[in-house]
């Protein structure tokens, strides 16, 4: 199997993980270990560093890379101070952009998220853009640095799948970077075909989150993107439009019998 | 998790696998074991019970249940001397159904398959029929005393994925038998689609067997299947057509920096 | 443009109506001229035919052919009652069979649906038999004497559009009477495809019934049967993978003004 | 109806249509006629002014309004050289932006087509700019004077339909200037589909032009707009799960006659 690379990291599991949104953050140890993530992204609120109480960060375990968001930012200065502090903090020098100013979709502002990506690539972070899937603005990313292309499936926490998909598997062939689905895979299947479109690894938060059994999912996802690597690398065979027989349908045996 | 019981036996494995296609029949073992597969359909052709040579059954590992299929039979009455042929035989009585007598997208004859569940379920065999996706059908197969139903999501070969979602959804609620997507499934993504659906299996053949190694594609739907299930139990979060934030959108901490 | 004959009549719409759930039946009338239909279906039970009042067969102008369906009829028995009815009562040869003993998605009954063919078109009806998508029973209807099959395309009166089309392309293909899409069609856009694929005419009620304006919506349906089918026989084009200039890139024009 | 008024005009056609790829230029006052449209727009390289020869612009209806489109611009600065260059031949002030350099998928550049927007905008050209679906993109292009936002379906001159929905839905609804759905269409069911979502109009060319009949597959086109926007005004119904009876069911007719 390929390896997935990001930031000089060599990373086993194909599958990042958000924070955000579960019931409670005790789970999230035992989440991190049936999905068999290596990476976690949260937002720095979250983080709550000042507080003496329950501290989401200390529910994630040591082997596991910090992977802070500019969540809350709406434009690319705002990320950038957040994620300095994020690095000030602590929280290690990987950082996902997001760059939001539409409350309604959550739909990611790529030109702002360029800008910010140039900023802190510049300033030795590991950058992970999330992203509208755009070819131009993915190759920018490059341009400016980025680590990795993180392309919406669907607006964030919508479970919709990848309805991108068309707009995805450009960037995959022409992208040169690790591309990670981020947002809106909603199942497990989708996070397998998203793996078998050739993308590098997928980000899922909601989803894990707000399944009855977060741990049964998260382990879920962990076989279905295994699963769809698999596939990816033993590739898979044509579609055809016309039947073919698996078997043989001419019934000799029958007519042997017969006769 | 749930048991899948077919027959009196109580399978772990929820994927079924085929053997036609396969370059060469001394990978099936291997395919076998990577699959987890505990039921192994072929077709009596290839058994080929005479010859001292080669024999595909010498590579079914004897842990599987062996369904022969009745492929070739072009109705009902055929079906049924396949059927008893291979429980003379030795094949043991399980017994997969597939009557066709349409050469260009083999799709299978409801009603003839009915006939022939009737006939062979009276007779003990453990029947699971192929079919064409139809709740009345279905009704009637139960009826007929099948062990299974097992429609088809798209034709035989084509590895054109589940097309028939509409109608195999209203039999899995509607039907209180197993039920087994059967026919078209051509990615590990597909087979986790089929049993978040709430399928109860799925059979593999050509997906498995034309892949560029079969051995892994095997093992990924393995996982994929596992995947699915895990996910059904676990109970899948519903979609959403707004943007539903995973971190806070305020940004307080950089206002908080600013200030 | 190929000509649709039915039952001997050649029919220059390609779209078929019903009169179930309309708000109003003074609003029958407005709707058939809006969607240029020459073909009416109606449950038996709406005629009404003792009643001195209102009634429906009152609203259906004269030049419309008369589509009685035996709606409520749970098997054979019943539909070819209901039809034999119609036909004594003055509604004429033409009948729409539909067999359900499904109540929850109201599924038809292929096999009781094919018996009731039979004996009606012995008898000299019109047969047109509702039917599940299923290559081998459109095949049974064809030997039974039908006029055409009607696949649907969803469930009754759901609005979800064509969710067979696997199958219902295969029928399209293989059977050559007259293949009616009926049941499922929420949309003129998903009519038009209908007519795309290649299919002969299709049925709609539920869509224009329940719409805001069923007279707009009538007249909608009219203009998209017509746009797909003109585009079926003008040939549509292919698809392709890559971008294709439809203007040429290499930009001399400027390159000339440049220098 | 609602009517569509670009750039101070009131179109009576809500489809655009492209003039490349035709097999020979004579047909296209044919296909105009059939198609209904109003704005047609051609590459400059086409329109050819100096020459005596045929010329494209001679064969454009004068009743139709020219949209001379950038294609070959690779930035912002060759597009605004192009559409002035239009302007001083005598093509009119509207112009389509196309700023392509993915010479592979043709993806327009969103960030060079802002540019261009603003500076032609405050030129006083009436501003058409083809891009990728984005809301943010989109809103700078309201920012910038557009007239309307292009987002495309699919790539240009692929026929795929229009695979970006999830993302063209949102921009109909966020983005207060008309919305033309440009490039990918490829049959009139998804033209009616476009505007069935709320798209003031369409961009059509390859699907018209490469048709086996470009006549009658303008008129099918103009049909299936037409019948889009109509469903659209007309309010479509919603999607249920499960049937709903457009007849009644219980067969009381059947029964009082057997009674």
């Amino acid at each position: 199997m390929n390896q997935l690379v990001i930031g000089g990291k060599t990373l086993q599991s194909r599958l990042l993980i958000g924070t955000g949104k579960f019931p409670d953050k005790k789970i999230v140890p035992e989440v991190v270990e049936a999905s068999g993530t290596q990476v976690v992204t949260m937002a720095l609120r979250r983080v709550d560093l000042d507080s003496k109480e329950d501290n989401l960060l200390d529910y994630i375990p040591k082997h596991c890379t910090l992977l802070p968001n500019t969540s809350g930012a709406r434009n690319a200065d705002e990320a950038v101070r957040i994620a300095r502090l994020a690095r000030t903090m602590g929280c290690g020098n990987w950082v996902k952009i997001e760059v939001i100013s539409d409350n309604k979709y959550l739909l990611p502002d790529n030109m702002e998220t360029v800008r910010a990506t140039e900023i802190l690539a510049k300033e030795g972070f590991v950058v992970l853009p999330y992203m509208n899937p755009d070819l131009m603005s993915a190759k920018r990313l490059v341009d400016a640095g980025a680590a990795t292309v993180m392309p919406l499936g669907a607006p964030i926490g919508t479970n919709r799948g990848i309805r991108t998909k068309e707009l995805i598997q450009i960037i995959i062939e022409e992208i040169d970077i690790p591309v990670v689905v981020d947002a809106g895979i909603g199942r497990p299947s989708e996070a397998a075909e998203a793996m078998e479109m050739g993308a590098d690894a997928v980000l899922v938060n909601t989803a894990i989150a707000t399944a009855n059994s977060p741990v049964h999912m998260g382990k879920a996802f962990h076989l279905a993107v295994q699963a769809g690597r698999l596939a990816y690398e033993a590739q898979l065979g044509r579609q055809s439009t016309y039947g073919n027989a698996s078997s043989p349908l001419t019934g000799f045996l029958y007519e042997g019998v017969n006769s």
